[in-house]
């Protein structure tokens, strides 16, 4: 009976002569991509013919190859009978291996198919007969272990130095972690014995203000830590530009050493919580803006806070851990997702490819929103973006009671058109002190629905109501008196921090009008309004298009993608195939710079209107102001 | 007129309608190979069409293509006719660049294509228009200067990390140096101002007494400077045993650092010498045997001297220069020559790659002689190698009057076969002190053309004559009277020392035999017989057949490469396909273990005489002795 070796396993077995290809592949039980289910039609089933040669129709089933892979001996499993012994490859191509894993914060799904991975071994010792190299013992037991073609593997110089010490002391049975790299797979690791379980990979979000990380298992895909601190930075400056201009006082190192501490505290904290041991992670991926990212890797920020404002690198680039201080496992790469530009960095990247609208046809609108916001537009084909300055009003800056999302928040209210009289909820249900992002836009939506303020802003002091008062410098509406609050003070929204949240908004929408206007799109033809960033997980999707923050669409066209760097960060984690994705998202999207763009301007002063001059661009928020004008019949509506 | 833009340069021209792509070619003063001058015949002018399309008959032409190549638009460019706008890449294989260089001491030729290239590019500066990041500006630069595809240069942390500065302190005129390496070119290096000429690279002989180093241009491939110095780790142990006992017992970094200091002490010298900065050096090629690379690299080479005799790591190596200390350009790397087994190292793969045998059709040996030595038997398809202690005789050891080859040893002797009395030749010419290897073969040689000795070894003590007499212990022949002598001796040779050079010569005969009869080829089959080491020069070739030191061929089959480790680092740093050579050369050598071998005793004890038992196999030899014996008639020979 012939006996059939498979490559690159080499497992090996024996059929009778005339079976297939196929029938011997499925008695060795390799699970083999077969979807017509062997009647030579899908062409699916494709394996190499190395020694020997089987029965095959070339003629016939030609169409499915190429002259150089039937010159390679190319055939289908399927159709290619076994006369006589052979040696047959099996492309990784060919067989179904496939696991997914669910991203649980944006309920989609991605391939599991991580970037490195642990082999065990149980090696022979060496022999007078058989006296060949540790390394090539080594290489030949993973290929048999249906690793890598041996002639693929190789190992670092570190790794090659204790290799033979570990190889004894273990007897020879020991874990090998490769990592796949340009040519071939990077032995970075040789443990003693079978640690094939302890294998994980960390995904960073590295904000300006906070750094997040999350640690996977690559065994198998799951999250088994998640942490969270501070940028230890911001000792050297809040914002982005004060960073920038403390490195080139001081120096970049130390700026550098801080972002590598921040990513380390972070990376303890969640390693801990799992008992995990940070030697056992043995690769990063970092998404951050262009200037964190600049500074993280020690690359000097500066040129990008002046004209022209030119980045040194945009691509991705792949380091080693040690390089950049970042302690894990000593032969770690650090992956850091590629930017557009200076302003559109790899968090914007990873918002892109966390949404998915990189690999659509379907054109999406992407919105981020902090202190700075980014507005990317497009599909798998093309895709605009630019960012600007979206002001602290939304962040509950320059709002008197503005405040961020900290306990005694107002974080949701409505207000009864007819009474005027608010109802709202608190962020850990205490006496409110303030009001946040996601109540203000509640307010303002709610207070244009009740007409207490119009299109333009302005607060209607006609309207005879206690809440509807004069205040020390501008007319206000009271949202909480004096003693219902913990701050024994009336909590109120004056015309002035109406007018800066209009400010803020309208860049923002102006921003995504402009790029739809680039690209020769109206709001009909988006599929898709993604809100990436905390903010987005908070608003009310209604009463953001009803003050015009965002472009009409059907409310559930709208998705908040959460923490977009650290989801897109997680997916290029455990599905390597994504970080091309990346490098072609980041290639295919063009920087539109707002101020360069005569028409942003007009757009903006269209936009600062509640929701904007043209009402024929919100139909829907239209037909409710008409609405909500009929019960509420007169008030001064301009 | 239609605009043909030239891949991957971007050089571009106008042409006539119904001018070809040759024609086109041409006038831009591309250099392409074209064998058959543009009829269509030879298949060399291959072309891709990117953008736009030509006119070109496929039915007729597609012989020359596989399928994947005409998808991707290939066609001749003799035969492709211009109708509109193009961009036509033209591949690397169809330009003519192939220089060549002459390896002096082996006079032969050798293609040059180093590794690493340097290009000097004037950037454009940044502009709001054009705010493109540092790298992409400079790798755009480098691929419109003729260098590789943008997308294939990358650029490592540090050389990001002083891109910026550079680029903006040198007006934006930079050379770049990139090192081709798996997947791409790396920029190793980013210089202000046009310093194309400064590139070098340096061939390394790391040998276990002495270190040679040769600085060559990698702009042009010639020679800089040469030094050499002793192995510094001399001091730990003469031979590489006692140095591997002495790694045991001291630790392995001491020797690592040693052997990296004497490196830095030739290439500083050569350097220095040659008026360069090493900083200028951007590749380091080492060959060295088994041991002395694994100790270079900080391996542990301690399972090598203990059986089952396990090197490490025998595949060829590539690693940071300041990983091992060699004190060149900062991401300079160094190339480590592969070996067969810890007894067929580097240098015995540098031998062969020097001799070219292992490209040949015909079949060579090569025999590398010092206190060990290696034999390797075959030709491009196959080879055998042996190794094994010659003993210290040939090198002068074990033989009274024996010496290295230093002033006043006898390096040149004949003996005038009728009065027996000896011609010869010393060092420097002074008076003689003692005799050297290739003094001692030719008096062997010429002691048997004379009947002084038998071809058992025996002195014949039969024959009157003042030279010939009884000494203390054994028979002996006088060389040198104590009145023409340098230290007030009669210099002489004794049976004994007859006895070990032919202890000597015999293991390496029998191991030529060994290899020879495990191929089943005979004496006439080998089209050349390979001297390596410094030994190889210096011997009389008819001499050193008449002793049966290698078997019998025609002395113009008989070659000296000199110093092959040199020579074939030489040829690696040039000739960077070599490398590929070689590993296949690793992969191509069988190791016979001589020990293991039951015929080996026999060969060896057929090889005890001179030239050898069985004269059938030396009848050139034969045919002499006859000769010898007429004219000596009558002395007692056997």
């Amino acid at each position: 009976m012939p006996t059939v070796t498979f490559l690159p396993s080499y497992r090996k077995i024996t059929v009778d002569a005339g079976s297939t290809v196929l029938d011997a592949i499925q008695r060795a039980q390799i699970q083999m991509n077969v979807v017509c289910g062997g009647q030579g039609k899908c062409g699916k089933c494709v394996v190499f013919i190395k020694n020997g040669s089987v029965e095959f129709d070339r003629e016939k089933f030609g169409r499915f190859f190429t002259a150089e892979e039937l010159a390679q001996g190319a055939c289908l499993a399927c159709e290619a009978v076994i006369g006589d012994d052979l040696h047959v490859l099996i492309p990784e191509s060919s067989l179904i291996q496939q696991q997914k894993i669910l991203m649980e914060s944006l309920g989609i799904e991605t391939v599991f198919s991580p970037s490195v991975w642990k082999y065990y071994v149980e090696l022979s010792p060496p022999t007078l007969e058989d006296p060949s190299p540790d390394l090539t013992r080594l290489v030949w037991g993973i290929q048999k272990q249906g690793g890598p073609l041996a002639e693929k593997m190789y190992a670092p110089l570190d790794v090659l130095r204790w290799m033979p010490r570990v190889l004894r002391d273990s007897g020879w049975r020991v874990t090998a972690t490769l990592a796949l790299v340009p040519g071939g797979f990077r032995i970075i690791d040789l443990e003693k014995g079978d640690t094939r379980s302890e294998i994980y990979g960390v995904a960073i979000d590295l904000g300006t203000t906070t750094v997040v990380a999350y640690i996977r298992s690559l065994a198998d895909g799951r999250i088994v830590g998640i942490a969270s601190n501070y940028n230890r930075q911001i000792s050297c400056g809040e914002d982005i530009l004060s960073r920038v201009n403390y490195a080139r006082k001081n120096g970049l190192p130390k700026l550098q050493a801080l972002a590598a501490e921040s990513i380390n505290l972070a990376i303890t904290t969640a390693a801990n919580g799992a008992g995990i041991d940070r030697e056992d992670i043995y690769e990063v991926v970092v998404a951050g803006n262009t200037i964190m990212t600049h500074i993280l890797l020690g690359i000097d920020p500066a040129y990008m806070i002046e004209e022209p404002y030119v980045p040194v690198v945009r691509r991705y680039l792949t380091t080693a851990a040690p390089r950049l201080g970042i302690e894990v496992a000593q032969d770690a790469s650090v992956f850091i997702f590629p930017a557009v530009s200076d302003f559109i960095g790899g968090d914007i990247i990873a918002d892109v490819l966390a949404s998915g609208m990189g690999e659509k046809d379907e054109i999406s609108l992407l919105v981020d929103i902090g202190t700075n916001f980014e507005v990317v537009l497009g599909n798998r084909e093309w895709m605009f973006s630019c960012a600007g300055a979206a002001g602290p009003a939304l962040e509950g800056g320059e709002v008197l009671f503005g405040m961020r999302a900290n306990p005694g928040a107002i974080e949701r209210i409505s207000i009864d058109p007819i009474t005027l009289e608010p109802e709202f909820q608190t962020i850990n249900s205490v006496k409110p002190v303030g009001i946040c992002g996601s109540g203000l836009i509640d307010l303002l939506a709610d207070l244009l629905r009740a007409c207490v303020v119009d299109r333009t802003g302005r607060i209607n002091t006609g309207i005879i109501h206690p809440r509807v008062r004069q205040g020390d410098h501008f007319p206000e509406y009271v949202i909480a008196w004096k003693t219902e609050t913990g701050n024994n003070k009336d909590i109120v929204i004056t015309e002035n921090d109406i007018k800066n949240l209009i400010m803020s908004k309208a860049s923002i929408l102006a921003a995504c009008i402009t790029l739809m206007k680039q690209a020769g799109i109206t709001r009909n033809e988006l599929s898709a309004i993604y809100f990436s960033g905390a903010f987005g997980n908070y608003i009310n999707k209604e009463n953001a298009i009803m003050i015009g923050l965002i472009p009409e669409v059907a409310i559930d066209h709208i998705r908040n993608i959460g923490n977009g760097a650290v989801e897109g960060a997680n997916m290029a984690l455990i599905n390597r195939k994504k970080r091309k994705t990346l490098d072609e998202i980041a290639k295919n999207i063009a920087y539109i710079e707002l101020n360069a763009e005569p028409s942003f301007m007009d757009e903006y002063t269209g936009s600062s209107f509640l929701p904007h001059t043209d009402l024929a661009l919100f139909p829907r928020v239209e037909k409710m102001l008409d609405e909500c004008r009929l019960k509420k019949i007169p008030v001064g509506v301009p």
